[in-house]
């Protein structure tokens, strides 16, 4: 295992460590239990948002604390679900009298100890409402999960959330928009190599010299097939072509393309697929209205992309323009 | 070679159909001869900087053409220098009678190149100034330069010349200031395991399982020497020493640290690293002011890192503030 670290053990520790001394202007971290918030949390009279899951997807969800983003984040240990205590502290930290939204990834473990989570806020007396994202259409049950697994559409629902929280949005009202962002997101991911989970040392599956796997889940879950090793206008048609048929999207769709490295693919790769995506949607007659391109939810140093699309109207457009001050994304300020 | 792409040789084209295609509100793309510049290019009465070298490096140096950035920047094919009349084409094309900086890694074939291209401009009557980064610290001479490589520095120098240039600064006056940060920045790399080139197929170098290699270059050039494997905190001290010496960086002087990602090591273990680089520095009672952490000048899809140190003062510190709106770097717009 190569990897720039110090003990396994202790690397979500060691990252929060690094995250604190690098972005102690935007965030402040708790270590007991681990979270993460906004360095002016609570803000009173503000709907919160917090998400939370294993670590080594970053920089989600500890890079979107800011600022028009997320209130706060929980990171678990590397790929393994945060727990209830943790989620329920974050939800405290970040409570500032007007509700707190949790958004979830649709893994079981996560989904359940956001419940709990839930059920102990609400004994606090903190308003609690929980979104479910689950735009993966490449498989409909996975290793971890019943139904489909939540990827890509998370980032923008988190953007997008926030934007709208920072604006005065309710809690209800930050919800709803949470589950529309969720029912026109659609996602699938593609690895051309596995990644090493640091505690197990060794990788997480073998796939061959000639091999990549299509429809991979974040956690390097088997997707729809391994196949041999295709060219980036194959790839961006095998992700894409599903992806559009599932919703579906339609001719005249405005959308925004999120094409995202797993970690360890880089951006001159991005952009020869990001030509190919730009062709095939144009030939369906969608228009790529705003894209973001880059290592946003990622699989440790994973190979491999995942492609999410969103269906865009003017409300979800302006939220996405609307400023945002995280590590992660920012613009505006 | 496990690559997300089409035809070996049609990566660079099909990279820059991709950033035109992403990134059209920003940039304009020539393919002949490859270069991108400011989609207002060019900028009447304002001093236009470019910059060049070879492909991946992504975002260096076309993800950081933009407001308050580059004016234009030239792609050579992979870990190739560009040829005199791309700069040229692209000198020309920026150029909006205030002169043109070109900021120029040091690598034998990019100095000679852009000395061309500089003769050329000037006998098209116009006025050029160039000034050669050269801040690896890691070794005299390397295989392909006389002198010290130009590393990471760059990104800063483009940011920081861009900002003045954008707020009025004569060709002189943005010249100086491109040497005064190429004067107060120093780097070093290290590399846990090699990139493959497109073209070639085959890695450039091996390393062991157990390996790595320190003070490598971000063509994957030999560095100061091979070792095996250590720890993200020995690693940290390993390249942050010998920079802070260098200058040297003095107990009270603020800096800007720029921690690298050289393409496959992923920000969970960057945050690592980076909690190791702030406890040396706070030892040597440096102020880390400013940071930027992430994979802004890479080598492809290598494993590994490079550290660069900026010794800011206050005109340093708010041209690193302004407003940037790039592909690569964003902020304030």
């Amino acid at each position: 295992m190569k990897k720039l670290i110090n003990d396994p053990e202790a690397v979500v520790r060691e990252e929060l460590q690094g995250i604190e001394a690098a972005h102690g202007d935007l965030v402040r971290v708790s270590y007991d239990p681990y979270y993460i918030v906004r360095k002016d949390a609570p803000v009173q009279n503000k709907t919160a948002i917090i998400s939370g899951g294993g670590s080594g997807h970053e920089p989600m969800h500890g890079g979107f604390v800011g600022v028009g983003m997320l209130d706060g984040a929980c990171p678990g240990e590397v790929f393994t679900s945060p727990t209830p205590d943790q989620m329920a502290a974050a939800t405290q930290a970040v409570s500032g009298g007007k509700g707190v939204l949790h958004i979830v990834k649709n893994y079981t473990g996560d989904v359940l100890n956001f419940e709990m989570a839930a059920d102990m806020a609400r004994a606090d007396g903190i308003e609690v409402e929980a979104v479910v994202i689950d735009d993966d259409v490449a498989v409909k049950d996975s290793l971890y999960t019943a139904g489909r697994r939540g990827v890509g559409t998370t980032v923008l629902a988190e953007k997008i959330t926030g934007a709208a929280a920072e604006a005065g949005a309710s809690l209800s009202e930050v919800a709803e928009l949470c589950r529309k962002v969720n029912a026109n997101g659609r996602s699938m991911g593609m690895a051309l190599t596995s990644c090493t989970v640091p505690a197990a040392g060794k990788p997480t599956f073998d796939l061959g010299e000639d091999e990549m796997e299509i429809g991979i889940g974040i956690h390097g879950e088997p997707g729809r097939e391994r196949r041999k090793l295709a060219s980036a206008n194959e790839v961006a048609e095998m992700l894409a072509q599903p992806i559009v048929d599932d919703l579906p999207f339609r001719q005249g769709d405005r959308v925004l393309a999120f094409l995202n490295s797993m970690g360890g693919t880089p951006l001159i790769e991005l952009y020869v697929v990001y030509q190919a995506l730009d062709k095939y949607l144009r030939g369906r007659g969608l228009t790529i209205e705003r894209n973001l391109i880059g290592p946003y939810i990622t699989s440790l140093e994973m190979a491999g992309c995942s492609i999410t699309l969103l269906r865009l109207d003017d409300e979800l457009t302006r939220l996405w323009d609307a400023p945002v001050n995280t590590a992660g994304l920012r613009w505006g300020v």
